[in-house]
């Protein structure tokens, strides 16, 4: 609990109306999309910088945790505050700052909601392509945050590679620009790509500079079925290895296409595996594309290719691939989908034997998992489905996701491709990263040596060891 | 100069014949393609990462600085050691490990060519994309040190949009493997993309994963002629906002067009500016794109434009636009091309009032510049013809720098699109980067707490007081 005399304080920084202390509502900020809680001590809604700024300082000076926040869609616990302290949310900083498509930039707050961004950005012709599941909901802040990304990665790359410039708010309060608003830059440390991903346990981003791309003219979209997964997977890495970047080429295996049938009606194919391929460009590339995918998918296995470049067909089929969270959701009659293992990622070639192994862990345990994700660019998510009223199925689960992991390293792979690892992945990731990981702790140490930024995510250290948050934290 | 006792335990590392001493190899050691020089004290070949981490420890111990050297072509003073000790050569460590294309990755040793690597790439259908100016002897573990790129970046970025993975020797020795070898990865920190650009300052780089691309089926090539630079400079900006990224945008002024048709009698259209813009694609899409590329072009004031598919017409304009450098040094009877102000970048829609500010800054000056570079994002280089001997020559190069600099920084543009920092520019960085030197030296500080990696570069701190190396340095 915060004493008065900061409450106080808050509220002349910010106003009375910008700051939250109502019990409901403290709780519902301890929640993000991860399966972990804690109340929010405070909450503070800073309109500027310079807010944010007055924030930390006091934050700094009296040693309080602090918790920036987006739209609250982190589906690791990045937006849990697990010590308390005070919640900076930034969607009040929701304003696109400037347009500029001459220069291939936009500059933007951290509130700015994803979808939002492209839609102002439509009329111009140009898009910021990341597309993260959570598209019509997440900020910008949060997906610099946690180098989100999505199904267009392959061809578009993540976050991080649109990150041109960055304004953030020090630990200490001080506030920094890094980058440029220039197409490129070798002007000392690359620290606006440090910043992508670090969860906020460096700073607070109060301003986005984000490159853009221009829309292609066209897209398609082909759906192949085949008779096993391992078939899809195999089509993906003979994709590739021809040579093509599809921009968008995800995989949904039986369990999550028989749920998106189920809860939406969705009519697609019923089998062990589907791969859906977005072709785009010039009209006539996207023919051309069509065909040499076909081939390639039928060489692969695939027993039905079929597409369309119906632009209403092509949205239902994303509606569909989109549903599959909230399909798995309601599937099971008493058990419930979880993320756990969600979102690991292994190198294309490896996505044929990643599914299979993962299926095999499942079955082991008696569980049912869901498997799907943007296999093109090897990020596979599963969804176990277990009672979490269980403790016997959180044991089990434990145990599966463990060997989900070591199979993925094992196969080249690493623990998170696009959510991050907060609390979550945490225990996981000193397998991965061992060697890196006291690097990790001098730069954050340094940066921020009261450790007030977002404190105990990704890693943390109590007499000189390694600690990791337990899952799941603090959720009843 | 280093004791007796150090030499004898480098020999004992890398064995007698991969240490070097003889005074005529250290003089030219001390050179890379900048205005500095220092003599090497000694320079050290090694063969592995186990090596390299034996030297550095030693080093570490008797805290004597170290260079590591790809090529030597850095353009900023990176491979010059201004404070001597020992000069690492990573150009013995040059195998190209693993090729896994249906991954899109490579991954290679520091020592490799850049142009090695694409022809060794080639027959699979992949590239590595920078095409920096160098690109027949730089090295990869130079590209990643300066984040170099060249004329491809608008299109497909810099060297830091491809790394995705590194193993470093930290200033302790120890040996670190960051990032993933997938195609995204959101676990813990970037710090590979932070040692892309860290001049030599943090680390030795000794293994570098690199992301592919496949190879463009086919590629078309227009030159356009203008009667103004700034019409030149207002195609490019015309080009982006229609949305169209070429793989390659180049410009030319009429000095530099002078330069190379007299140079090489390339029989470029002798006009006050030219812009080269290579097209890529299907068959049909590099037709069309044509047709768009010349609209646009006359639209905005070419008075000639003409294109080529033929391969060997392309070759020869490339060639003639990679003769800019070579052409200028020996363009007058006594004055030399020199890299000053070589490397500014601004936003795109600023190029043309850039190159005209540039040229009005060396007219005042009394001073010939030619102006080219990769206008397409940005990049300009400048090359100052003077006599080096003339001590007003170098004084009033270095007010018209700092006017060029100024102009450039107002515009929102950086002191280095490509090249890097290290000495040249480093007085300079601190008008572009002020609020983030601090965040720079405490990273710097905690990772090479002896502050024996690549010392003096960039910036550096005397007395708390930030201090940069006079140019030229040594260079007699």
């Amino acid at each position: 609990m915060l004493s008065e005399e900061v409450i106080r304080e808050l509220k002349e920084i910010v106003g009375d109306e910008y700051v939250v202390t109502d019990p409901a509502d403290l709780y519902v900020y301890g929640f993000d999309a991860s399966i972990h809680h804690r109340d929010a001590d405070v909450v503070v809604r800073p309109h500027s910088t310079e807010e944010v700024s007055r924030i930390v300082k006091l934050a700094n000076r009296r040693k309080i945790p602090i918790m920036p926040r987006g739209a609250g869609t982190a589906l690791a616990g990045q937006a849990v505050p697990v010590d308390g302290g005070i919640v900076i949310d930034l969607q009040e900083m929701n304003k696109v700052l400037d347009i500029r498509v001459e220069d291939l930039y936009v500059i933007v707050q951290p509130g700015v909601v994803y979808a939002e961004l492209n839609k102002i950005l439509k009329p111009y012709g140009f898009f910021f392509p990341p597309t993260p599941g959570s598209a019509s909901v997440c900020t910008i802040g949060g997906m610099v945050a946690v180098n989100a990304s999505g199904m267009r990665a392959l061809k578009y790359g993540a976050t991080r590679d649109y990150v041109m410039a960055l304004e953030v708010v020090l630990p200490t309060g001080e506030v920094v620009r890094m980058g440029t608003r220039t197409i490129k830059n070798s002007s000392g440390y690359q620290l606006e790509k440090l910043f992508v991903g670090s969860e906020g346990t460096l700073g607070v981003i109060t301003e986005v500079t984000l490159r853009l791309q221009p829309l292609p003219p066209e897209r398609a979209v082909t759906i192949a079925a085949f008779r096993t997964l391992k078939e899809a997977g195999q089509g993906v890495s003979n994709i590739i290895a021809d040579g093509y970047l599809p921009s968008a080429l995800e995989i949904m295996d039986d369990v999550c296409i028989d749920a998106v049938n189920k809860h939406k009606n969705a009519g697609l194919p019923q089998c062990a595996g589907i791969l859906i391929v977005e072709v785009e460009g010039h009209k006539e590339v996207v023919e051309e594309d069509l065909k040499r995918v076909a081939r390639i998918l039928k060489e692969s296995g695939a027993f039905q290719v079929e597409y369309t470049r119906d632009p209403e067909e092509m949205a239902r089929i994303w509606s569909a691939r989109s549903a599959v969270l909230p399909a798995l959701s309601s599937y099971g009659e008493t058990f419930v989908s979880v993320s756990l293992a969600d979102d690991m990622s292994v190198p294309i070639s490896k996505v044929a034997d990643a599914v299979v192994a993962y299926r095999e862990i499942a079955k082991k345990y008696g569980f049912v998992i869901g498997i799907y994700g943007h296999a093109g660019d090897g990020n596979l998510h599963t969804k176990f489905l277990l009672d979490p009223k269980s403790e016997e199925h959180w044991k089990m689960a434990e145990k599966a996701v463990g060997e989900i992991y070591d199979v993925t390293l094992k196969l080249g792979g690493t623990v998170s491709g696009e959510h991050g690892i907060a609390i979550t992945k945490a225990p996981y990731m000193k397998k991965e990263r061992a060697s890196v990981l006291p690097l990790m702790k001098k730069i954050k140490e340094v940066i921020d040596p009261n450790n007030i930024m977002n404190p105990r995510k990704m890693a943390y250290w109590e007499n000189g060891i390694i600690q990791y948050l337990r899952y799941p934290v603090g959720r009843k």
